[in-house]
């Protein structure tokens, strides 16, 4: 068959700078007598969507704290199942057993120079019966936090990210043998007490200063929606930028018969205790503090004058674990494929939570239901996607991405050769479209951002998006601009550590609080403040579900490589600038130092210490990787040209749909990243010391930001050959053209 | 005579772009015969110049609090007068007798939704014995509030600039019939009741947010040096923008037989009664608005969540002042030039505090005193200067330049004829030079900046501030650069109402504090916290000094044109780029309005209104300004060369510094600048809506700024005129030379 048709368009994607599909008569991936059909399911899918559904499965789910191990949790998991099952899908429960400490006993208290024993607890708030269920709920503590009893000064270390170590240095101020106190912005929570631990720190509590979700933002619950005093964050602290999933079964599935390590060796547990704590319980600690008064971009909104310690501040931390086994369950629902059955698109979401989690992770899941739902809806009525739909939801995600990680580790062979893409949400609210993946599926998702009506104003969402970067940016976007994945759901394991083409997206901006994994992230609390018509809800089901549904029954795999490219490009320039700048800058500093500058701009009376000087940063040779995206630029560019004037056998199309489904693990390598061999990808990955925070090209990017320059020429070499591998790949694909 | 080698040091400096003078060996004005004797003299200056007088004076001075009409404020006059004589001057007291309310009732009330009486006292602290001498004090107030008595609902309008009106607007909030609540900082204090008033509102509060000098700063009084919860910051809210001085005897001397206007008719009072309170007081108001959350700009550092309102926070504000006139002292202290009697080198800071006024006035005055003395025992070693000079100590400069300003106004003519230049100081603290005056001086001033060691660090004060540049903002500076004089101290009637050339100075950046116009601007705060031995209070003699002197000794006075004519062209610059960026932004706001942009990017449950439309700004035509900065340019450089490469006569040398003298009074126009005659400078201005805060090209930034368009093209062709007038006066000197 001539495919002159399939991919026009493409041809207009690459063509012209906006791609406005008139009436959408045209989508990628779909030859002109396909379009209409798929246009078509495609409204009939949106015409099928019902809002109640998702108001009232979220009341059922949410109607206890469900974390993993919990009664509830088994609870939500056979409902979903059955509810995935009532649709037509083959359903089956993976349970993987994995460890989660649940904590055993809490204690922080002052000793000197005044004596406060934090209460560490949530209290119920009026209104919001939910709050009330602090039996059955989990108590504000960090999963993956040692045991530890620990008494010492403390010493206030801002974000407890590295630039903070160097502003305490530069006081004479060290962490060793203290225990530390930090904010919980400006970082993952997990980087805090990695780092503290690196420094010395003996301990480590984090809390939440009212200026970054209490009242500073606005009025707290149950008045608003942001943190009130007592509220706690939950959370993981494993070290997951190192790698997610259960600690005793690194990199191989937590299944029944799996050998698990020695709790001993597990590598990802904190060094040091850690624990969360509510600005209340933080207030009495920080007043305590003497020392220094704290550097401008520290302070908090506490009514206090913030100071670094050390003490006179004693404090006394301690921790004790119930170090078990909890099953994790994944319920899998599959819808086969008609006449691609081994070719799986999967959609996920978790269904556990820290508490009742209705924002996190409920409102994703409520979404991901209905779109299943209607799919099934729609197979009945004889529209059975063309490949495989799989519709997930994970367990344990709270703790490490353990259910979608121990069942990635555990099918990665099957998953490597089937997976076209993975499409994940998590907690969703109102405003505006967010949306991270694989730039190879950006002018896909283009398509599909222009094609679903905001909910409140009379544009796309893309427009709606678009809108925003007008006003605030002073710019305006051609096509919708995919953001760089990091870390923090389950796409992570199926995208960083396999390979597979991923999105993460959401909508945001209209529903800010402080709810997040407190007790107080509750039905009522989402109706209130977050989406409560679940009208972004139904609209996130419909840009998931058409990237679901068009992904399933494409002609030919919408992935390009011309937008890829200028993106990967567009981390090169930065890479290299900051390899520029991070010289000059070092010199600049140095320099400043040598002779004497620094001690003449700083004032006496604050006993500042000269910094440091920098390390010099050496020239790199990035010639290989300029050279490789030479060679990318050439072939994106030949396999548009090809796809667009040159035709296909049906045997090629088969071989190009395989080729071009495995054209992200093209990006991977199987020995992974320095320092942390489960994240294979190397254009994409949460920072080694950011957490969550994506590092483009990090083999490259994060040895010059650390400042291991004796790495940076194999990285930028390793980088080199990832890429040309990759463009042999596009090679191959327009190999097959006739 | 030749006069070659005059303007030797000149010439280094027009030739190089940095004047590095070895040894000393050159300095401008001085001929290379007279160079020896100068830095002789300055060097013996530097010698008498004695740390434990500034201590022992502060102590005396200080003991007491000595606002303007206070018995103490006249026996600091005294004390100065005496010692004045005592050092070998001609001491005249001159009496202005000028309108000063205080206060007979202050009433600040909150009737609903809860009641709050305000204290508006500042209790006494310990280990402070001066804090305790409440009966002696002002309370705290604003000077020149109108008495009122007003009931309404109150609006937090955040600094209450035009800015903040405009987010209001945005919010459909009026602040029509309200009382107001603005933060201190973010303009001079007079703009908030000014501006309130203009948009109707009925009273004004306004309170020091801890954000701004409080404990979000450092630790409070008397633990630090911080604004504690009761600090009341005094202040006066005349319409200083409009112009200074006694606002009964506008634009004439307040003298016993002056005729003076009726109180209704003077129009730099407020319009609306208007009352400064603490953060205690002001806490229970903010706490009890409702209405929207605050923009986050608008956040300070009280633990609340900033509501706008208006109410429910019903406030009664009842003032009633003493509308009385009180003498204004000036010490006039005369040292009688040897050979150039009638030409004048004024050196000022006032005497009157708000309460006992450690810092403010008192550490310049010192500073200033210890010069006198200093000059004093020079002229009694031999060493009269040529030129006359005088020390004077200003009396009510608190409540709007009223002792300088009247004194001014009173000897204008004789003024215009005989003064070189005013060296104006107020309070001073340690750390950098800072310094602001006639750009015609800057280069002059710049010898002296290389020429003052800095007391802590071997380094010049140039140096130190320069190494400031280098470390804050990765500059470099080749010369010290003169700030723009703006107002708020006793430089204005001089400098902006009779054009003589000035500058404005003192130390800071190491010595911040929360004492300003409150009741503990004690000695022990100054002592603690600012410049404990007076070293940078020396210092500060040093460069007063050496401006003073070398004024005064001058064979030729030592101004420039080329220098000056480069910041013009920069003011110029930013006034055709400013209307430029003002029409794009225009533009382009009016765009994403009509567009519906606007509408998209914003969050309907916020029910923000699109704002309104801005005014297009039409095109002007700057080339009259652009020519006479060619003019300007040409003669600048011709008079360089002229004073490098040709000789003058006895007669001629003195005929240029005639010119020289009466330079700055070319850059004013009888007329003076719209809406306020009294500013007749046109090259500099405080802003109409900034107050103190310097406007450059006034006349024409103000009506660009004011979008008052029709008025542009007009001031544009004043400012040319203005600058051509100022060429000519160029020429003329050029052609004494022969």
């Amino acid at each position: 068959m001539k495919n002159k048709h399939v991919f026009s368009a493409l041809l207009i994607v690459f063509s012209m700078s906006t791609s406005i599909l008139d009436a959408q008569d045209l989508i990628m991936g779909f030859p002109e007598e396909e379009t209409d059909a798929q246009i078509t399911l495609e409204a009939k899918f949106d015409a099928l969507l019902n809002a109640d559904n998702l108001n009232s499965w979220m009341k059922y789910l949410t109607a206890q704290p469900h974390h993993v191990g919990s009664p509830y949790d088994k609870k939500v998991v056979d409902f979903v199942a059955a509810k995935f099952k009532e649709w037509g899908y083959q359903v089956r429960i993976e349970k993987f057993d994995v460890l989660f400490p649940t904590p055993k006993l809490r204690l922080v208290e002052m000793l000197a120079p005044t004596t406060y024993k934090a209460s560490l607890t949530e209290p119920p708030v009026k209104g919001d019966p939910y709050s009330d269920q602090t039996k059955e709920a989990l108590p504000g503590y960090n999963a993956f936090s040692v045991d530890g009893d620990v008494t010492a000064d403390l010493v206030f270390v801002n974000y407890g990210i590295p630039e903070d170590y160097v502003e305490l240095e530069r006081r004479g101020i060290s962490v060793e043998g203290k225990i530390v106190i930090a904010k919980y912005a400006g970082s993952w929570r997990g980087i805090k007490p990695k780092l503290a631990a690196e420094k010395g720190a003996i301990g480590c509590l984090i809390y939440s200063d009212p200026e970054d979700d209490g009242y500073y933002r606005g009025d707290v619950y149950p008045k608003g929606p942001f943190k009130n005093e007592y509220g706690i964050q939950r959370g993981s602290v494993m070290d997951m930028p190192m790698a997610p999933g259960d600690p005793l079964t690194p990199g191989y599935g937590a299944t029944d018969d799996a050998v698990r390590i020695d709790i001993k060796e597990a590598n990802t547990l904190t060094k040091i205790p850690v624990l969360p704590i509510s600005y209340h319980d933080a207030l009495p600690l920080l007043t305590a503090l003497e020392g220094p008064v704290v550097p401008n971009s520290w302070k908090g909104a506490l009514p206090i004058t913030y100071h670094i310690g050390p003490g006179p501040a004693k404090v006394h931390l301690k921790l004790e674990f119930n170090w078990e086994l909890k099953p994790a369950y994944d319920v899998i629902a599959t819808m086969k494929g008609s006449t691609l059955p081994d070719e799986w698109v999967i959609r996920g979401n978790h269904h556990d939570a820290w508490v009742h989690g209705a924002n996190d992770p409920i409102s994703g899941l409520v979404a991901l239901m209905e779109e299943a739902r209607v799919v099934g809806d729609l197979v009945k009525q004889g529209h059975q996607p063309k490949r495989t739909m799989m519709y997930c939801a994970w367990g344990a995600e709270e703790q490490g991405l353990l259910g979608s990680t121990e069942w990635v580790e555990t099918h990665a062979k099957e998953l490597k050769e089937k997976v076209v893409a993975y499409i994940n949400t998590d907690g969703t609210g109102a405003g505006f479209l967010n949306a991270g993946g694989s730039h190879t599926l950006e002018m896909f998702f283009d398509e599909i951002s222009k094609s679903v009506m905001d909910p409140v104003m009379n544009v796309s969402v893309f427009e709606r998006r678009n809108a925003l970067e007008k006003v605030k940016n002073n710019t305006s976007w051609a096509h919708y601009k995919l953001g760089a994945l990091g870390s923090g759901s389950d796409y992570s394991p199926f995208f960083q550590h396999l390979g597979i083409a991923s999105f993460n997206m959401g909508f945001g901006g209209e529903s800010s609080g402080g709810e997040y994994h407190t007790m107080y992230d509750s039905y009522q609390h989402y109706k209130r403040f977050k989406d409560p018509n679940f009208q972004y809800g139904v609209t996130l089901a419909k840009v998931a579900g058409r990237t679901s549904l068009r992904l399933a029954n494409a002609h030919i795999l919408p992935f390009e490589f011309t937008h890829f490219t200028s993106v990967v490009k567009k981390y090169a320039n930065e890479v290299i600038n900051l390899a520029g700048s991070l010289r000059e800058d070092a010199n600049r500093h140095n320099m400043l130092i040598n002779n004497g500058t620094y001690a003449l701009a700083s004032n006496p009376k604050n006993n500042l210490k000269v910094p440091e000087k920098k390390a010099s940063v050496p020239y790199f040779n990035f010639a290989p990787l300029d050279n490789a995206l030479i060679i990318l630029t050439a072939q994106s560019d030949n396999f548009t040209k090809t796809v667009n004037n040159r035709s296909l056998s049906y045997h090629s199309r088969r071989n190009l749909n395989t080729i071009l489904r495995n054209m992200e693990r093209a990006l991977t390598r199987e020995h992974g990243l320095p320092k942390r061999p489960w994240y294979k990808h190397h254009i994409y990955a949460p920072g080694f010391y950011t957490g969550y925070g994506v590092k483009t090209l990090p083999g490259v990017r994060e040895a010059i930001e650390q400042s291991e320059f004796e790495q940076v020429q194999a990285q930028i070499d390793i980088l080199a050959s990832v890429i040309n591998k990759f463009s042999s790949k596009i090679k191959e694909a327009i190999s097959l053209f006739e």
